[in-house]
């Protein structure tokens, strides 16, 4: 039997910029767009050219680059009231954009109509047909029928009346939305089929649109795909208003992978889609979501005695598929929970899992430190020096001979603000002493700023990494201001990003060890 | 026709504890428990005794609280191959812990069985009928069957043959769980359907407990309750490992607001979920996830100006649901008044909601400081003083002239620690200065150390107030040590307990703001 292809479409760079949070410049679209033709996406919805000049700007550009098979989709509303088609700005925009698609979006609900935009039942009709009829004599039309569900729950009559209307008029794809994002599964699968079966004489497709509200837009959009629907609408990572719109990277994944009878990207490989969906993070200026389905960080990580012991037998009892078809990878966490099991998948990446004396004291170690706040899960690189310790292959760079933070506020009744911080260390590197002192904004910002400082002279390679994240986190809720604290210090350079650790009741302390860490791991890496 | 109650079962604390960088204390657990009794979770599940000491001390711990009709439940496995129940630790250590409930786990897929057990298909049946007899003695029994989607799909037979030792043995619930949660809806709710058929016979109910691996739990979830499961077992904010547990926000709201037929938490107002969740997420030290359905900050937050234009006219065109109904609010992104936390309720509790003015001026400043990185969620008493300061009611019982704290480790050379915090304060009180230092365990420390030396004689009453908890938090993740600090402290003395905050890139300053509103909350009400 034949896999039906279902088409992709791209709206991260329109409905995906609606997201709070997210703002794409005019070269960040560009880049995604290319990633995205890259990997085989359909079509591209690459903005809204009535709205702002930097849409109309990307239509331009876009033209520049090779997109190989996708298509790049203008977005624009139906024309206004009491106004032709040729004289209104919106429809113009959309021709002007010069795009292969034109995506109409209108107004399905007989409320909306009536209420929102202010017109009758009938104009509205007339407001689609005649918009999708001049919009489609030169680019291929799809049509978005806004509130699709509810406006068929409504008054389904109507709603099937606006969807021949820009049939009629040139639509050869009508995506039903659901843009509240309130709709139920098996209420999507009974209205797409009737919207199917409603349109069965004319010559289109089907679309589905759905927003995560209930958290049911991945389920919804498979529900409408399983009614007939051949085209996706979503973004990469869910990124939209409210609580997004479905996330591509699901609805790829399940289509490609979990489902039978389906075919998406040309049948094209799934390996980029992990780094895709963490270029466009990288790009939104988001955080990576660590358990997003799939391709987050933690989507293979295992944890607890219970399971790595079984994965350490066989990998399928525990994962439902493999992780290396998206270009994601199998981890094994460190944890209280750790047996022996779990120490064993990480040695084996050292290669020390036959020396079980080893092994053993690596064991003992992480369980001591363990009970006094560590917790290895974020901090690689500190369990890779740790290793190396125990393994006696640990050669420390430098030498800390002191270091002291001095941080407050010199001065609260003037204007200008008296708070600052300042740290002064003393280091040995090889026979030489380093003393520094260093500003920052805070006590840890001033420890960074001056441990460079000392060290840039020796090991230059230290303006290769940066620091990322930084994470502080009392262990022992319920002591008061005497508790032990973790800071959690992540870095990166070109090729990997790594996580370190400090655990004392001293903030400071916590934060330099962390950060002693953090250099270590950079310098072992890189003077072998 | 009267709704179906379907059961609420919560594993935060076991199974969302197992998620990466999910840590919970002793007191965590505590705490959170309590709050799940509150809005009426029927289960809650505390931990694995046989694992860890922790565990055993929240079993015995958690007797003291009042959970009122909420059951804890103690998890734990079958009992080992070649042992009698009576004599396996863990059925022990399940006995021990004396809950009104158990939760037992056992083998479905006859592959775990063979190939990670390593037992016979038989002996495995028999290693759950004897536990489970066991464990049904003195407490109800509930049998969560591992991996069952997976092993009825390799071997139905017998999949269904562990679901009847377990019922033969004693369980009045058996849980089907998508362990590895790559189960799509319409195969969980055939083989629920099926399960719940060949069960007909016991005295059981079906319970549902599924993974996001696909980004289905929820719809999964639902199919199993459409199909007649009657307990859903899920994590708060779907912590977990790998991509999550189910999130029981969704699955609470979904079942109560939007699916037709069911009741949830005994019929209880879902107002309390929002507060639920940040409240499970500030205890975890986790992010709060601003598109979470429902809950989320961004939930109802509305932006382009197609929609909030709608959005003024009528709230229903474009929400769902009202967001009140779950205690969360709608968010105009274009309004200067958009605040992120329940301002109206706090104004509500302070009885200011008639004074216009003031509420605007409130309004304003909450604004202004939450796009610092303030959060007046758990930071009551900051609120308080907040209030009282536009109003024109605060009166500062000291003020604070300079302050600074000196730490670090002056000597890492010797044999004792040279780990050391000073704090230097200089405070007007009335019209003496006060010039005091104080050594501490870290700067926090003994910057209260130092204030309360300063303030003592003046204020003996500060004696009976204690710090019970000190939370720091980086506000701006991604900006590496340069981001900006938010710290919480939480305060008590005999007859309550309040939290305040304190904002900067200096976490020295924050601190030092945090520690003056705790101080100056107390002073306040006590100096009248």
């Amino acid at each position: 039997m034949n896999a039906k292809p279902i088409l992709i479409y791209d709206t991260t760079l329109r409905d995906g910029s609606q997201g709070e949070g997210v703002s794409f410049s005019l070269q960040d679209k560009l880049n995604i767009a290319e990633r995205l033709a890259e990997i085989g996406i359909d079509f591209i919805e690459g903005g809204y050219p009535l709205s702002n000049e930097k849409d109309v700007a990307f239509f331009r550009e876009i033209k520049k680059r090779d997109l190989g098979q996708s298509k790049v989709c203008a977005f624009g509303m139906t024309r206004r009231k009491s106004m032709q088609a040729k004289d209104d700005p919106g429809m113009k925009a959309l021709v002007e954009a010069g795009t292969p698609c034109i995506t109409l979006v209108g107004k399905t609900w007989d409320y909306h109509a009536t209420e929102v935009l202010r017109v009758t039942l009938e104009e509205n009709l007339a407001m689609i047909g005649e918009s999708a009829e001049f919009l489609s004599r030169n680019a291929e039309l799809i049509y978005d029928a806004e509130h699709f569900f509810d406006g068929y729950h409504a008054n389904p009559e109507y709603a099937i009346k606006t969807l021949k209307a820009a049939a009629a008029g040139g639509a050869t794809w009508l995506s039903l939305c659901d843009t509240n994002g309130g709709t139920l599964p098996e209420r999507v699968s009974e209205v797409t089929r009737a919207a199917i079966e409603a349109l069965a004489d004319y010559n289109v497709q089907i679309g589905i649109h759905c927003h995560n509200d209930c958290e049911l837009a991945v389920a919804n959009s498979l529900a409408a795909v399983d009614a007939g629907a051949t085209q996706v609408q979503g973004t990469i990572n869910g990124i939209g208003e409210r609580c997004g719109n479905v996330d591509l990277i699901s609805m790829i994944s399940n289509l490609a992978l979990k489902k039978k009878g389906f075919t998406v990207l040309g049948g094209r490989s799934l390996k980029p889609l992990t780094q895709l969906s963490r270029f466009v993070y990288e790009t939104a200026n988001l955080q990576w979501r660590n358990s997003q389905p799939f391709v987050g960080q933690s989507a293979f990580a295992h944890k607890g005695g219970m399971h790595v012991h079984a994965i350490n037998k066989a990998a399928k009892t525990y994962e439902h598929i493999d992780p290396a078809l998206i270009g994601n990878e199998r981890r094994i966490l460190v944890s209280e929970l750790s047996g022996r099991s779990n120490i064993t998948a990480l040695a084996t990446k050292h290669k020390l899992e036959d020396d079980r004396e080893l092994m053993d004291k690596i064991l003992a170690e992480v369980v001591r430190l363990e009970n006094q706040g560590y917790q290895f899960e974020n901090a690689g690189a500190s369990f890779d020096l740790l290793i190396k310790r125990i393994a006696g292959s640990y050669t420390p760079h430098f030498e800390t001979i002191k270091y002291r933070v001095v941080a407050g506020d010199r001065n609260t009744e003037g204007e200008a603000s008296g708070v600052f911080a300042e740290a002064i260390i003393k280091l040995k590197v090889g026979d030489a002493l380093w003393f520094d002192a260093a500003e920052g904004h805070g006590p840890v910002n001033a420890l960074d700023a001056a441990l460079r400082k000392a060290l840039s002279d020796e090991y230059p390679q230290l303006a290769e990494m940066r620091l990322t994240d930084y994470k502080v986190r009392v262990v022992d809720s319920g002591s008061g201001t005497a508790a032990s604290i973790r800071v959690n210090i992540e870095s990166t350079d070109e090729h990997e990003s790594w996580g370190t650790i400090g655990v004392s009741e001293n903030i400071i302390e916590a934060s330099w060890n962390a950060l002693v860490d953090a250099v270590e791991y950079k310098l072992h890496k890189s003077t072998p």
